[in-house]
Order: structure tokens, then C-alpha cells, then sequence
């Protein structure tokens, strides 16, 4: 089999764990199989090289940025190289360059226009495992750029999509993907199966095991995708198109995401198209806008409120404020002390009566609602930030038993 | 004019020694010049990330090596272009691989093929500073190469070759070339001008102050080079194809290398060519020998003494260990406790008493000279090591007075 292995900065962030991942590698290789290995930088590497940077410049370019951020990935790929080595196995490291990783130029949150799997498809014919820098590729200019958040599992993905591998493993601190985080709530439980619409909505929503936009690329490609642990060896979760659903299971899991901005625009003019003529500038800001409540204030004036994600926060409020007088409102109020608390699942709003167990679940545990927002395979709701942990063990001992 | 600066890695060490330089890159960009400018790897990095490769593997491949080392350079010019951006200065940094710079793949000591100067140009044009990660190149198979001692010198005059530039300035924590190791020699002064051929014979000699691999090229190419310092301001030594003396010098400066071994092969049999054959296993092996000795032994045997980089001294020892049977002798004795002080200028030696100023100085010391050896524009001595110093500083005596 052609295999695509990925291991996060944590797995790799000291001598001893280089060489526990060095054996789930040589294992998989002495078992036959052909093996390409994507690492993120070690540990706090991404994190010091931001520091030092810092000290050059409050504000440095996003150009140089990835620059000097892209060397985090190659030190990392290239002492894994030298601890196979040291095992006896045909190894050789790789950079984003170097396999012909092509982004577009939005440095620092780079998108993959395409992979030349030629490099890799040499290196593999000679029987070598070949370690790939993640996170970093080069855009048309020659210039390297880094991809973002999640960057090292949309690599490793992209490169299982254009090897067409049997499968793409991306190794965490965790054994899978959970019915909600393990070291949070009681009772959680591994899945063993989940679809990509599923694992997009609980990546979304923080669940943070996977990042979406590898999600995204993996269900595009149709690529078999699996979560697993570097720690213990044993299946984890795998991420598909259609799962069998073993157990009556009403919802797949639930999330918390905490990271986010509840923003009100008091006081809008009662006209046509106000609210919608908000949404309009955050668009263009490219700002999301998750949950949205319009709702009618004494007089004739409206409220709209909604939620971004905190990073946004700021220049959202900014790009409101600066339409003030084209728009006409009283003021604008923000909230960051939220949370949002969703539960998941295929076809989970059909079956009836699972809003009304999560509502009943906030009930019980006292906990007011701000905001409810739902699509297809989710239903979400905005509570105040200090409640969140306790939202989700009570919502999951309701769907899941204590 | 277009000049290449290269600064040095203890220039750039940290924040207020990268400022302090970017301040003479802004100068010399304010007064008009296009600017090229080549960097070593901060401080310590290089040694820190040896250290780094030692902990996963003890003799890690040159090909690995060379993919870690070379993010030191990477990393120092990045965090240089910000502090030019901060300063509000146009600037893009670029790696090896980036501008072009091929090699042969002799990892860890690769040898400069070519220089694509197109990118170099196309950002000169748009009339930024381009800051160029030294050390570093590619060769055929897209691998990446170091070029090991002295290779961002190497860089600094490859490139301005490449590109024809006005002049390659290189900054270091010198004034520019002295008669002698001004940190140790009583009197020692700095050179206004000095020859390619002087030069290459105080960098092989160990005068540490530019590597002869650059100033080899810079001969080749006529590239106008200068050695000056980062830290003081004021014109340093220029070398070049032929200089004017300005002053009445016998000879241009005197060198000191303890890097040296002496072996001696005792007890060779009296027999035309079997000295020979020593010295073509040595060059069979890429051993180079300098100062040779062929004396008569008792009866019918005679002694071979030569000295070669002590570096290269057990293999040496082993290669000619092997070929015992087949030359015959006695035994090898070997000698690290020697030194070479050698003085250069051009023409010196048809200069009537240079030698024999020399022999006087160390004749005045009661140091011993074990091996003699000169060349058009040098004369060599072996001594013991424990006299190193005291033979330059009286030979530097002798000829530049106290």
C-alpha cells in the first residue's frame, strides 16, 4: 500500500518522541508499504521562530514571515531524517519546494493550487521513505509561503490526493475523533467511523482534531482518511463519505468552540435591506458571520446580531463603524465572554426530537441560550463563555448516557 | 554602483548587532547604491544545530546535514529583511535555491557550478536590498548543498562575479588584513591594499581573516574585494590583481598555522622512488602535502618527513599503515606539536636578504626550525608549537620594527 503519514509538533517535539514516531515508521515500511511521512515543526519551534521575529520587527511582512517560519518544518524533517538513518532505513527529507508544492501568494494562509507528485513518485521508485516539510509550499514567483492553521494535515492530504495513496493517516495526541473532547467530558467516546460532512462541522466547530480545509481537500478527492494516535497503537477514527452507523446513535458528536464574538448593531433604521447592507461590508471584508438573531427594538429601529470569529472581531467592529453614517444605528456592542455548543450529526435534524433533547439538557443544567443557528447536519447555541463546560457534559450524558 | 556586502555571523548575533548593521546597509543604500548583501547564520546557530543533529544521530548523512544547516542561513536573513522593513527600507531576502546558485553535490564542501544572476536582477531592479542566505546552493537534483569554511565569503564573490558588480565588500570583526594576527602580534599593522596572490597565501597559512576558496575566485573573475569592519567605519584593506607599495615593505605579512602535522616514514629503503610512492598514496587519498623533508638514514635506509592539515593526519597514518608490505619501512612516527610561520609578498624572495632576516629573528629567539619550505611569494618554517607566538612576534619585529 502507498501511505501518506502525518505527525503533529507535539509527536515530535523532543529526541525521545522523534524515535517513538521513527518506529510507527519503520514498522509501517517493514511491513511493505510505501511511505510518505509529513511533520510540522517540533514542538514550541513555530512559536519561538515567531518570538525572535518580534524582536526584529512588531510588524514584520508576511513575505518574511514564511520565510523564516518555513525553516521550522525543514529542521524537523530533516532530524527525523537523520534518526531513520540511524535505524538503517533509506530515508530522505523534503521541503515544500523541493516536491513542487505550488500555492497562490496569500502568504501565511496560503491555498494549494497543485502538487507535482514527479519528486515523490523518484523517491518512492527507489524504495526510500520520503519525509515532506508540511505547512509550506512556493507560489509562482518562487517565493515560499506558509499555509496556515492546519497546514501540515492539508499537505499531507494533498499529497495522498496527487499520489492517489490507499490511505492518509494523520497522527495526533488523541486516538480519534470523540463523541466530544475526551479530556473534558466524561463519558466520551472514540468513533470509529465518521463522515467528511460531520468531521467538517465538528472541525469547524473546534473540536480541533483535523482541520477543515483538509477535510475539504479529502472529501473533494475522495481520499480514505484516518485520525490515530502516535501514543497508542490502535485503530483511531476514519473519515469517509458514507459510514455505517453501528450503534443507534442519534448525533456523532458535540464541539465547543469558545473563540468566538457575539456583535450587536443596535438600533438599525427600520428599512428594507439595513440588516442586509451590515452583512454586506463584513463580506468584503472577508469576515464570516456564523449565527445571526434580527431582532425588532422598541420604536422603529431593529437590532442585528452576530457572531465572528474572535480573531475578527476587531475589524469587524472597525468596517461597522466606519459605515455609521451610510447606515445609520446607535451604537455597536460586543461580547467575547460566549460560546458556542453544537452537536453533530448525518440526518440528525430528521430524527425527531433531538433539538428538543439538547434543549432540554441546557434546561436542566440552567443555562440560557443566547442564539440558535442550525444547518443540514448540526444545531448550534451562543451561552455565556463560564457555563460552556458544563453545557457540553450535560448535553453529552443526555445522547450519549453518563 | 553596485556593490555585494557580506556580513559575517558574530556581525549578526542578535538584535542590536543586526540593527546596527542594517544601519551600514541603509547608508550605503541612501547614497545610491544597488545592494546584494550575503549573511552568515546568527552567532552560535550553526554549532547549535550540529548539536541538535547529534542527538538523533551521531554520524547523520552529508545530505541531511546539509538540509538542517542550511536553515541557519535562512532564518538570519529573514529576520534581516525585517529589520530593513522596519526601518522602512524595500528589501526581499531569498535562500540558496532562489537566486540560482548551482553546485556540484560534494555535501558539506560543495564547489559553486554557476550563479543564475535573473532573479538577483529582476529584484535589484525594482530597486530593493536583496539579502542573500550565504553558505548555501542546489545542485542537479535539487538537493540542497552547503559549501562549507568560508562558503558566505564564497557566496559574496560568486555573486558578484555573477552580476559584475562594482565591488564585494567583505564586513568583518577586523579592520581589514594586518601584517600579522593583530590580537597577538605587538606592532601588527593594517594592510591598504594586498595582492590576490598575497591574500590566497595568508588564507591558506591560517590568517583566518578570508577564506582562499573566495579569494581564488575573486582572482579568477577580477572581482575588486574589500575587507573592512562592521564595527568601526573607516576604509579597510582592498585586494587586488597588482598593488602599488607604498611603502618600502620587504614583505607584505607574516602567518602562523598550528592546524599541522608532521609524519615522518622511517626507515625506507634506499631505492629510487619508493619516497614517491608515499606521496602518491597521499594523493590517491585527496591528502594534501606541504612541507617535505627527504633525509639519509643510516646504512641503506633514508627518512621521509612531510606535514599535512592535521585533520587529515589519521588518515594519513592509516593509508600509508597499508601499504606497508608492499614500500617497506621501519615504522611512521607522528608529530602534532608543530607549527608554520611562513612570511608572504609578492617578490620577496628576490629581495636580497628577506631569508636570512627571517632565520636572524628566529636565530635572536633560539627557536629551532625543523622544515624549510618556500614558494615565488612565501617562506615557510616549521617550529615547535610552544614558540608559535613567540616567532611571529619576532619576526614581525624584525621586519616592521617594534
Amino acid at each position: 500500500m502507498l501511505i501518506v503519514q502525518k505527525f503533529g509538533g507535539s509527536s515530535v517535539a523532543n529526541p525521545e518522541k522523534v524515535r517513538r514516531v521513527a518506529g510507527i515508521i519503520a514498522d509501517a515500511f517493514s511491513e511493505g508499504h510505501s511511505l510518505v511521512v509529513v511533520l510540522s515543526a517540533q514542538g514550541d519551534t513555530t512559536d519561538d521562530l515567531l518570538e525572535q521575529a518580534a524582536l526584529y520587527n512588531p510588524h514584520p511582512s508576511k513575505r518574511e514571515l514564511d520565510m523564516l517560519l518555513s525553516t521550522g518544518e525543514q529542521i524537523s524533517v530533516a532530524l527525523m531524517a537523520m534518526a531513520l538513518e540511524n535505524m538503517g532505513l533509506p530515508v530522505v527529507s523534503l521541503t515544500g519546494w523541493q516536491i513542487g508544492m505550488q500555492t497562490d501568494s496569500n502568504y501565511g494562509g496560503a491555498r494549494i493550487k497543485r502538487v507535482s507528485a514527479e519528486r515523490l513518485r523518484q523517491e518512492l521508485d527507489k524504495r526510500r521513505i520520503v519525509l515532506v516539510a508540511g505547512f509550506q509550499g512556493i507560489n509562482k514567483y518562487e517565493d515560499i509561503t506558509t499555509l496556515g492553521r492546519g497546514g501540515s494535515d492539508t499537505t499531507a492530504v494533498a499529497i495522498a490526493a496527487a499520489l492517489h495513496a490507499d490511505k492518509c493517516q494523520i497522527f495526533t495526541d488523541v486516538e480519534g475523533v470523540y463523541t466530544a473532547d475526551p479530556r473534558k467530558v466524561r463519558g466520551a467516546r472514540k468513533l470509529d467511523q465518521i463522515t467528511f460532512d460531520e468531521m467538517l462541522e465538528l472541525a469547524t466547530l473546534g473540536a480541533q482534531v483535523l482541520h477543515n480545509r483538509s477535510v475539504e481537500m479529502a472529501k473533494r478527492y475522495s481520499v480514505h482518511l484516518e485520525v490515530l494516535s502516535s501514543y497508542v497503537r490502535k485503530p483511531g477514527t476514519i473519515v469517509k463519505e458514507v459510514v455505517k452507523k453501528v450503534e443507534q446513535m442519534k448525533i456523532t458528536g458535540i464541539a465547543k468552540d469558545t473563540n468566538v464574538t457575539r456583535i450587536a448593531v443596535v438600533g438599525l433604521p427600520d428599512e428594507p435591506g439595513k440588516a442586509f447592507r451590515v452583512l454586506t461590508i463584513l463580506g468584503r471584508e472577508k469576515i464570516n458571520v456564523d449565527l445571526i438573531l434580527q431582532s425588532v427594538g422598541k420604536g422603529d429601529s431593529n437590532d442585528l446580531s452576530f457572531t465572528v470569529n474572535s480573531a475578527d472581531a476587531d475589524a469587524a467592529v472597525r468596517a461597522i463603524e466606519e459605515c455609521r453614517d451610510a447606515i445609520g444605528f446607535d451604537r455597536v456592542s460586543v461580547d467575547s465572554d460566549v460560546a458556542k455548543i453544537s452537536i453533530v450529526g448525518a440526518g440528525m435534524l430528521s430524527t425527531p426530537g433531538v433539538a428538543a433533547l439538547m434543549f432540554e439538557a441546557l434546561a436542566d443544567a440552567k443555562i440560557n441560550v443566547k442564539m440558535i443557528s442550525s444547518s443540514e447536519i448540526k444545531l448550534s447555541v451562543l451561552i455565556d463563555a463560564q457555563y460552556a463546560d458544563l453545557a457540553v457534559q450535560h448535553v453529552h450524558d443526555k445522547f450519549f448516557g453518563t
